[in-house]
């Protein structure tokens, strides 16, 4: 098996980082290794806003707070980076194009030792009126949704065991 | 950079294929790297089809010629393999999960010397009565939308050049 199938299947979600941050360079390559995901008709259609500003995650928490499943706890568990992936509207198929990019950034963050997950609840956050300081804190563009959020950092603790795959969800036709 | 990086920043889409079918392997470890995509919750909420019987491919290109945008072309320009990939509309993110899956497909293939190329036409034509017995011949499960298709091969003649990434698509809050 290569390198890029062993880091495919070897890639697991993250929820326990260190609190160093990562570096420069490898905030860079992951940003860049988004960008060069494929879009519909070349679009590009995405935006990232990645934040290592821990008093405006603060910020953003506190005014996110109706739309946490569980108030009281960090849904981005710590991370010291956190990329927040927006998608032009008006594009083609811009969740599509986010979400290839966001695949992107986990694989290429996995291959340096850097853990990941993909946070959610920040897609409703960014539709209410309370996230309007923030679209503008990250000079988001008009007309762009927040496809979802990319959590970063060196990984704290064990790596979790794959979760069973689901039975039934491939089929050949030869 | 890494093994990964380099297969990302070099995989590009490719619309020209050679005749002979790719082994029955590397479409086994497509569609692995396909399954060990992160998904929302872990719903796995995604179905592979992957056909290889090219009479199956014709009929569906002749039922789905209104959705064509140059009737008379082969969309699939002409891959031995494409997969049709579904989400379960009922789970709560299935555009995103099957695309984070469709990404590890591209480059799981990539890796192998294998080209692909997103194909789009199918989620409109998946939506009409005429999809019915393709439906039924793929198996889909009821209630499943189509994202979008994988079409696979290798590659013929020269890979083509990255074509600019757009400016203005990455900030960072530090």
């Amino acid at each position: 098996m290569n390198e890029v199938m062993k880091n495919i299947l070897g890639r697991r979600s993250i929820r326990s980082f260190q609190k160093r941050q990562i570096t420069e360079e490898e905030l860079g390559e992951i940003l860049e290794a988004g960008k060069y995901a494929p879009s519909a008709m070349n679009q590009q259609s995405w935006y990232f806003a990645a934040v290592q500003d821990r008093s405006l995650i603060d910020s953003l928490l506190e005014s996110a707070a109706e739309f946490l499943r569980t108030p009281g706890t960090d849904p981005f568990y710590g991370a010291p980076t956190v990329i927040f992936v927006f998608g032009d509207k008006s594009a083609i198929a811009p969740v599509s194009d986010a979400s290839l990019a966001i695949e992107n950034m986990f694989l290429a963050a996995w291959s340096m030792g850097i853990g990941s997950c993909w946070v959610n609840f920040v897609g409703r956050f960014f539709e209410s009126p309370a996230s309007q300081p923030y679209r503008e804190k990250l000079k988001v563009p008009e007309g762009y949704q927040c496809v979802g959020s990319v959590i970063l950092g060196y990984i704290d603790g064990e790596i979790p065991e794959a979760k069973p795959r689901r039975d039934g969800t491939v089929r050949i036709i030869r």
